[in-house]
C-alpha cells in the first residue's frame, strides 16, 4: 500500500503509478479539487467519466462545514462525496494562512476567524491530523506554516521551522492513531474508532516543504523532512502564491536533483496548463488546481491553442466544438454557439460543461505527457505542446 | 406520423402513445420545461437518464436570445440542445402575456418589450410560427391571447375570440410552410429551405383553446377549434394561472365528456404531483411545468409522502436517500445529509440534483398512472397515492 512504481523516465520527467488504498493513480496526474466536497458543478460520475483518478478535498472547510463528525456520520468522506477512487485532504495550513479575516499563530496552532460564522476556532498539527483521519482521505497532509509569496528570509525561516517542529507533532499523532485505530474528537481528545462505526482507515501523511523563494531554506528544509521519517509521498507548497512563474520554475529545477528518487511529488495548487508540462519536465508527479473549474464558471476554456473565452461574440454561430481533439461529453455533444449561448442566458449548464472540459483537458494532457514519457518522447513533446499553445499569445 | 393512440382506459383517465418525428411518447407524460433551450441544470444525457420522452422549449425566450436565426445557422432546435428526441415549442403567446413589462394587443398582433435588452418586438401569429418552424420542434403551438386568471366574461371573451381569428392565421401560415418547405425570415418574408440546408422540418400545430374560467366560453371555444380543422393534438391554455386549484380540476371536469376521444390533451402549465393525479383523473394526457426544476433549485423535493425542504437542520445527519423509493442518480447515490450539505454550502451541484430528481418523480408519476390505467386499477392507486402523498398534511 502506498507504493510508488516508476516505469518510465525522461530527464527528470516521470510515469509511474501510485497505489493507494481506494486505487491505483496513473502519474503525472492532475487532482481535480472538491473544496467543499464537491468539485464545484461536477458529479462523481462526471469525475469519473473525465478520467479523474484522485481527488483533493479540503480540511479547513470541511471542518468548519458540515463539521468532520458530520461527514463520520454519514459514513466518512468517500461515501460523504459517493467518490469510491483515491482521496487527498490537505491539511487546512494554506487556508488558515491566505483566507481573510482574524489569524493568529502560536507555537501550538494557529488561532482564526471561520468564514462560514465568523467564529474563532484554532487549528493544532494534532488537530489537523485527527480531522483528516476523521474525514479518512487515502492522503493527508502535514499542518503548515505558509509564508506569503515574497517573504524575506528570515519571515520564510520562521515559518519553515514551524513548519518542521508541527510536521513531527503531525507525524507523531498520525502514528498514534494508525497503531491504535482511535480517531479524534472535537475537544482533542481521543476515541477509539470500532470497525463496526466505519470502514477501516487506511491513511498516509505526506510531509510539506516550505521556505518560500529560497533555495537554501528549501534544502535545508527539505534535508530535515527526511531526516524525521520515512514518507510515501512529498509535497511541495508555497509556491505559486503570488511570486512570477520563472521563480516557481527555478526552484523547481533547482530543488530536482536533491528530491529523492522514489517518492512521489506533489506540486500544491498548480495550475494551468504551460505549469502542468514545466512542472512535469522538472520531475513533479501530481498537481492540483482550481483553475479548471474556476475558469470553466467565468466562460473561460482550455484549448490547446491556449485559452478560449465563450462569451465572446465570434463564437455566436458557430457550430464547432470547444475543443476539436477533446472526447469529453461538452465537445463531443455541444457547439461553440450554443456554450455561447448558456453563459449570454447565464444557465447553469454552462457552467458545468465549460468546468467538465477544463477538468478534461488537464487529465488529458497528464495522459499526453505519460505516454509521451514512456515513448522516451518528452521534450520534442513538451517543445510542441508549447509551440501550439503559444500560438496565439494568449496563454 | 402524429399518430395518437390510446390502449388503455379507467374511467376517463386514458393510456397511450404519440408518434411524433423524433421518437414515440408513452403518455400521460410530463414534459420538463427547457426555457432557454437547456433544462436549467440538467444536460440532455441526464434527461435521457430520467426518462424524459418529450421537452419543452420556449419561442419567446429563444427568439430574443439567441434568436431563431442563430438556433438556426447551428442546425435548429434539436441540434442546438442536443436533442435529438421529439421537442415541443410553446408560441410565446403565455410568455408575452405574463412577463413584466409594455405591451400592447392589436388585432394583428403584439408589442411587447423584451426581457434582454428592453426593445420594442412584435410577434404576430404568422410570426410566431415562422419562428417555431425555423426551430423545428415535433410540435408548434399556436399564437394565442392570454388572458389574466380571473379574467370576467367580456375580457375571457375577448381574448377568446382573438385567439381564434389568430389561430386560423397561425394554421394557414403553417399549412403553408408545410406545403411549400418554407421558412421565415426576420422581416416576416418567407424564403425556400433548401433540403440541404437543414434536415427536413416535421412539425405539426396544435391549437390552445382559452376561455378563463368560464365553461360556456370554453365548451363554445372548443367547438369552433375543432370547426377550424383537424388537429393532431389540443392544448387546454389559460389554467393553472391564479385561479383556486378546485377551479380548474371542476374546469377539466366539465370540458371532458366535451374533447374528442382521439386527440392527446396537453394541459399547458402544470404541475404540481397532486395537480398530475387530479388532471389525468380528468382525462388529460399531457403536462409541462417549471416546478420542478425552480422547487428544485430552491432546495425543495417532491417524495411520495410530499415535499421535503433538503435545508431543514432535521436532514443534518441522515443518511438516508432523498426519496427512498426513487431510482435516480440522486436518490441512489447521496444521503440527504450530504443534499443538505451541498445546499447550506451553497455548491451547484445541489441545484443539479434536486432538480434532476424532481423531474424523475414526475415522470415516474407519469409512468406510474400509464400502468395504473393499464392494469384498470387506477381509482384505487389514485386514492392510495394522494393519501401518502398528503398525509403529512404539508402538500
Amino acid at each position: 500500500m502506498f507504493d510508488f512504481t516508476i516505469d518510465a523516465t525522461s530527464g527528470p520527467a516521470r510515469a509511474g503509478r501510485l497505489a493507494l488504498p481506494h486505487g491505483a493513480v496513473e502519474t503525472p496526474a492532475f487532482l481535480p479539487v472538491g473544496t467543499q466536497g464537491t468539485v464545484r458543478a461536477l458529479s462523481p460520475r462526471d469525475l469519473q467519466a473525465v478520467g479523474a483518478e484522485l481527488v483533493l478535498a479540503n480540511t479547513y472547510h470541511l471542518h468548519v462545514r458540515p463539521g468532520e463528525e458530520v461527514v463520520a456520520k454519514l459514513g466518512g468522506l468517500h461515501r460523504f462525496m459517493a467518490w469510491d477512487r483515491p482521496l487527498l485532504t490537505d491539511s487546512g495550513g494554506f487556508q488558515v494562512f491566505s483566507l481573510d479575516g482574524f489569524r493568529e499563530v502560536r507555537e501550538d496552532g494557529v488561532e482564526f476567524q471561520s468564514h462560514v460564522d465568523g467564529g474563532r476556532r484554532t487549528l493544532t498539527p494534532e488537530r489537523a491530523v485527527e480531522i483528516q483521519w476523521t474525514l479518512g482521505a487515502d492522503i493527508a497532509m502535514a499542518f503548515d506554516h505558509v509564508a506569503p509569496g515574497g517573504a524575506d528570509v528570515a519571515t520564510a525561516r520562521d515559518a519553515l521551522d514551524r513548519t518542521l517542529r508541527w510536521l513531527e507533532r503531525c507525524a507523531r499523532r498520525h502514528r498514534e492513531l494508525s497503531d491504535s485505530r482511535t480517531a479524534g474528537r472535537p475537544d482533542g481528545k481521543a476515541f477509539t474508532v470500532r470497525p463496526s462505526d466505519s470502514p477501516t482507515v487506511r491513511q498516509t501523511l505526506w510531509p510539506i516543504l516550505q521556505g518560500g523563494a529560497h533555495l537554501d531554506l528549501r534544502a535545508e528544509g527539505l534535508r530535515r523532512i527526511l531526516e524525521l521519517g520515512s514518507w510515501t509521498g512529498l509535497a511541495i507548497g508555497g509556491l505559486s502564491v503570488g511570486e512570477p512563474k520563472q521563480v516557481m520554475y527555478d526552484m523547481l529545477e533547482a530543488l530536482e536533483p536533491r528530491l529523492p528518487g522514489e517518492l512521489p511529488r506533489y506540486l500544491m495548487g498548480v495550475g494551468f496548463p504551460a505549469d502542468l508540462v514545466a512542472a512535469v519536465e522538472r520531475g513533479v508527479d501530481l498537481f492540483d488546481c482550481v483553475a479548471p473549474t474556476r475558469h470553466g464558471r467565468n466562460g473561460s476554456a482550455f484549448t490547446p491553442d491556449g485559452p478560449v473565452n465563450i462569451r465572446n461574440a465570434e463564437h455566436r454561430e458557430d457550430p464547432r466544438p470547444l475543443d476539436a481533439t477533446c472526447d469529453c461529453e461538452t465537445c463531443t455533444t455541444f457547439s461553440r454557439g450554443y456554450l455561447r449561448h448558456l453563459f449570454v442566458a447565464e444557465e447553469l449548464l454552462g457552467l458545468r460543461l465549460l468546468s467538465l472540459h477544463n477538468v478534461r483537458f488537464l487529465i488529458r494532457l497528464a495522459a499526453e505527457m505519460r505516454a509521451a514519457i514512456r515513448a522516451r518522447d518528452f521534450p520534442r513533446w513538451a517543445d510542441a505542446w508549447r509551440r501550439r499553445y503559444t500560438q496565439t499569445g494568449s496563454a
